[in-house]
């Protein structure tokens, strides 16, 4: 089975990287970029399972590795079984 | 508005930060993770405009800088208006 995993900041922690896109972008002449927040999504294939072990698999694997839970909000879908 | 893209690496193309992941998942008693391949997602606050004009914006800020079109795949969807 496949599922996505999203990896975004929390709100009000400060995104350099997020910053220096919209700058680039600015540079290239997209000026109507008003703001770049930059998270990483991960796809994962994992071995059969019912839906609901997977998603407290996919948790747990956001709570423990995935994401640094200080800064950073997750989400995950099960894209397919 | 608000949109989202996701930047993926098209198929076929080796991913060492996924594997990286899916070892370090695999240590901690992951073992049901099979492959992890691992891409970009942005959130991006544009100025108000119509939707086939941000459309249009989207695609060609990926084309122009954000996707590396040689190994990367690209999505993007309006969230909100």
């Amino acid at each position: 089975m496949k599922a996505k995993v999203y990896i975004t900041l929390k709100d009000g922690i400060h995104d350099p990287q997020g910053r220096a896109v919209q700058q680039s972008l600015h540079t290239l002449g997209f000026e109507a970029v008003q703001d770049v927040r930059v998270g990483k999504c991960l796809e994962i294939e994992l071995q059969d399972m019912e839906k609901e072990a997977a998603e407290i698999f996919l948790k747990s694997m956001c709570q423990k590795l995935l994401a640094n839970m200080v800064i950073e909000d997750f989400r995950y879908e099960i894209v397919s079984t």
